[in-house]
């Protein structure tokens, strides 16, 4: 099955990251209305946001992997009808103004419960009426820790905290043409990190080794950071479906498989390859002709809905692939879901699985199709690769370019 | 003021490494048996630990930083009496093993809720009592989001969870040997570190290109992670207290300021030095030599406080360095605080500094002294070194070896 690659995947460059950044300050706007929208349904006032993620796609303003750790109250926003308040300590404040200048920028620390009764009247209440009449406060339940729900809950009694997570990443799944655009050139960085590797891996460098030299070929090559730490793993860990690079040195006749990903202008890819060191065994070989026909038949399957215009659910791509495994007689050992969606997060909505709920995807959407069949203590082998599928636009492009056929190195 | 350098910073080969393992393994039952000894002073009869050090310290099972969010629950740990239940999916469950032989295993996945009761009835009461008569379990409210506790709290409502956080730093802040012979050999590899990076700083090269450089050099000497990521602030932007390497090049006549640790066997490193490009300015100068006094004015009441075996409280310790700073007259200058304990997290208890609760530093324990002064668009000085207080065995130890003096680099 060949599904075209996308025409081109940019470079980051100074002049892609200017227009990225512009396009996602023309996008804002359209992105607050929506969300609104969404806010407005589930009958509250306003909304307040503490992941990374949401603070980045709504107003710009940017913090690393993890950074919300030592960051405090830096980067967490509060929504309204009409305004995004960015909340900042002194470290972040020439940051933020920089990164997020249409937000209202309000310095805080660890006064936020003092400070909450009176930034929630300043704001305008998204289902109407005057400053000030704030009801209902929608709020990210699964990252806000429980302390700090009780001391905001307990500041403001007469308002009333809503558990409200998924709405905002309903929205991210519906990707734009310049988020498109930079997820592939993550991909780029990706697939060329790993064809610079090819030829140090030979039998004795070990997978901490190969992990590290490919981390350094995609942070000197591109990328701004890693999606995820590099997944390098060599013979029976391959098995594994998780698992960190160890000491453990590569040998001939084994499978080696990487799992990972770059960040470019904060969106990022991910890839996984099955290499072979050295003349594969009959086994591996079949295995990884076994995988390549379920990500393949994935593939047909969202071809044939992109031909038609048609939009699929997640479980009906899974199955797709999943069929041929089971048909194979290895249901039990491919026990992961067939992909995810990718973005600003690593792990996004959609979920496409057996045990996700049921729900067609979104449109336009990238995400990832990575079948995977592990021998426990004997082998394993997963192929993943990133798509771009908009049904409305008949479209189905790899965003990974990389040769899907198995590789022979060392 | 010369503190002296402790004795031997050891390296982690493997015999080190398997020595620090069977440290923890002969140190957990004493950790376990002060912490149970807390729980029942805090009158509860369980504790349920989400943070990843908390698993590491009482059971021997490692996350990376971040990685619980990747992890579900695994890494979870329930404390009773008897007992400590760690929870792992199945991606897990041989790391768990080999990890964390002491404790008992539980294959938990999304399904915790459920499974909640159960668990619960299956633990012996701290306060004492059969099996099964749990009643109040404290529980880490500061690190498990809001709708998590919920579940639980509505999965077994008979059982009252109660906010608990903050005990186990406790304990963690007094370090036995076996931590501060990692954390000390941190600190050698991020010594060595800088030292070899010191030659490719000139005028040109950029703070992101020295800032991957100085990474690059601790982890392929010795560093298994970050203890954060690197700060390199090159001139004015050295006056950000907090500030990611861009792409401005180092200019001759500037500070250029590393703020950097490394990762060893799970303990962590912590280091600033402020390097002059060139001859520095009269201006940076002062800077630099007011900042290293204010360091020796907190080291010189640290080092009397350890000849009289008394134990100083923290906000001492701050003063002592921010007096000097503020008789300069560049008080409102240092906006920080002095110091923070350091372990398997990079800020620990005790928190040093003059918004800190006041408290007793613990004995022994092992922080940064980091006064620093920040002239807003104009320059910084930061100097930061980690010290072993063990006021006990009149030991005051400086753990970071590399030089304090200024240094004229490019």
């Amino acid at each position: 099955m060949s599904i075209p690659p996308v025409p081109e995947r940019p470079v980051a460059d100074a002049a892609a990251i200017l227009r990225w950044e512009r396009a996602d300050a023309a996008a804002r706007p359209e992105r607050l209305a929506r969300f609104r929208a969404r806010l407005a349904e589930a009958s509250v006032d306003a909304w307040f946001g503490v992941r990374r993620e949401s603070s980045r796609y709504l107003t710009g303003f940017r913090l690393g992997e993890g950074e919300e750790k030592v960051a405090g109250v830096s980067g967490q926003i509060l929504v309204s009808a009409d305004e995004v308040v960015l909340l900042a300590d002194s470290r972040y404040r020439v940051q933020a103004l920089e990164e997020a200048p249409e937000s209202r920028l309000e310095e805080v620390y660890g006064d936020l419960p003092q400070r909450w009764p009176d930034l929630l009247s300043s704001l305008r209440p998204i289902r109407g009426g005057d400053p000030g009449r704030i009801r209902r406060v929608g709020a990210e339940a699964g990252a806000i820790p429980h302390a700090v729900w009780e001391r905001l809950a307990d500041a403001a009694p007469d308002v009333e905290l809503v558990p409200l997570d998924g709405l905002l990443e309903g929205l991210r799944a519906v990707k734009e043409p310049a988020e498109v655009e930079r997820i592939a050139a993550a991909c780029a960085v990706a697939d060329g990190a790993l064809e610079r590797l090819l030829p140090a891996i030979r039998p004795g460098v070990t997978e901490a080794e190969l992990a590290l030299a490919l981390e350094w070929e995609m942070r000197t090559h591109g990328a701004e950071a890693l999606a995820f730490d590099v997944a390098c793993l060599a013979g029976p860990r391959a098995a594994l479906p998780h698992g960190s690079p160890g000491d453990r040195p590569v040998r001939a006749g084994e499978v080696l498989l990487f799992d990972f990903g770059a960040q470019v202008a904060g969106y990022r890819s991910d890839m996984t390859r099955t290499l072979f060191v050295g003349e594969p065994t009959p086994r591996d070989r079949a295995l990884h002709r076994l995988v390549a026909d379920a990500q393949e038949a994935a593939f047909r399957a969202l071809a044939a809905a992109a031909a038609a215009g048609r939009v699929p659910t997640n479980r009906e791509i899974d199955a797709a692939a999943r069929d041929l495994i089971a048909a194979a007689g290895h249901g039990e050992r491919f026990g992961h879901g067939l992909g995810h969606g990718i973005g600003l997060a690593t792990h996004e909505t959609p979920s496409i699985g057996r045990r996700a709920a049921e729900a067609p995807l979104p449109v336009p959407s990238v995400f990832s199709v990575e079948p995977g069949v592990y021998l426990d203590g004997e082998t394993g082998v997963r192929i993943e690769d990133l798509v771009l599928f908009d049904p409305a636009a008949h479209r189905l492009e790899r965003l990974t370019a990389f040769p899907r056929e198995w590789t022979v190195v060392g």
